[in-house]
């Protein structure tokens, strides 16, 4: 008479121990919130995102912004801000999504230069604009025929964008000088 | 009868080998030219002197600049740009003649905070003069009022002077994150 026989194939255990502790030792020192890959850096893109979208809508929604050159910088760089903030938004997005990390060396210099490129240009059209919008609304006092507040508002949501970018760009850095 | 006697009192040689090899080791991972301390660094300082100069001379010799808000900013910050620079070319030319090193990690964060702000001023000031300068001369076409030739070269001025500050600020915040 066959019986049946359940017996127990112990499958082998990984090596886990040596791995795990260097795994934990690594995320202790080098996972800081805002790196690429954490949450802390999808709530600064979608930060950097908003205000940039908001600079852009508010300025594109005044009829006379093209007469002005610094204007229209102003929409090209919140325009930039607004592409890559979000494509790098979708990156950390899949990172989270699949546990993934993204501690490559090259990966990091290529957000940082990109940081650095879209927060440069970002600030610099944003001081253009505040000089302009300085000088029409306190040298010249002429608020009554032009859009004052909107150019103001879009040049307070432009430095705010700014504002955001500069940490993504500082801890990308030091991250990249730091290994 | 006392003859003198010459002897010979050996002084003990300082342990130089292991502090002078360290030394050496220190000198060559660390002494990057531009670094606070080296003769690059105050070829830079000079640089950053000479250009913030000749932009607050170019901008003060005209006597309308007073009239508009972004050109007043222009000239405090240039101004602020040469003490700063002038400071530390000093401190570059002492530390330089005295061979002393100046790779202290407070030192080096303190230059890099003060470089960081000094840069951005100028940067942010020369911008904002760039907006202005060019609603005078392209969109509005007024250059036969306004001294646009003399608003120019000071913007230009002030922009090669950020340009040649940010090296200083960017070596002093990699030495301070790659300790």
């Amino acid at each position: 008479m066959s019986v049946s026989r359940p017996s127990v194939h112990p499958v082998e255990a990984p090596p886990l121990t040596e791995v795990a502790a260097q795994n934990a030792l690594r995320v202790r020192m080098k996972d800081v919130q805002g790196m690429p890959g954490t949450a802390g850096s999808l709530l600064l893109r979608l930060c950097q995102l908003v205000c940039a979208g908001v600079s852009l809508a508010v300025m594109a929604s005044t009829n006379d912004f093209p007469s002005v050159t610094a204007f229209c910088y102003l929409v090209a760089a919140v325009s930039l801000q607004c592409l890559w903030s979000l494509s790098l938004a979708i990156v950390d997005l899949y990172a989270i999504s699949v546990r993934r990390s993204l501690r490559n060396c090259k990966l990091v210099c290529f957000f940082a230069i990109g940081d650095g490129i879209t927060s440069t240009l970002t600030f610099s059209a944003a001081c253009a604009s505040a000089g302009i919008t300085v000088l029409i609304a306190n040298d010249l006092n002429k608020c009554d025929q032009n859009h004052c507040k909107r150019f103001e508002s879009a040049t307070a949501m432009a430095f705010i964008s700014w504002f955001v970018v500069s940490p993504s760009f500082l801890l990308n850095f030091w991250s990249l000088a730091s290994r």
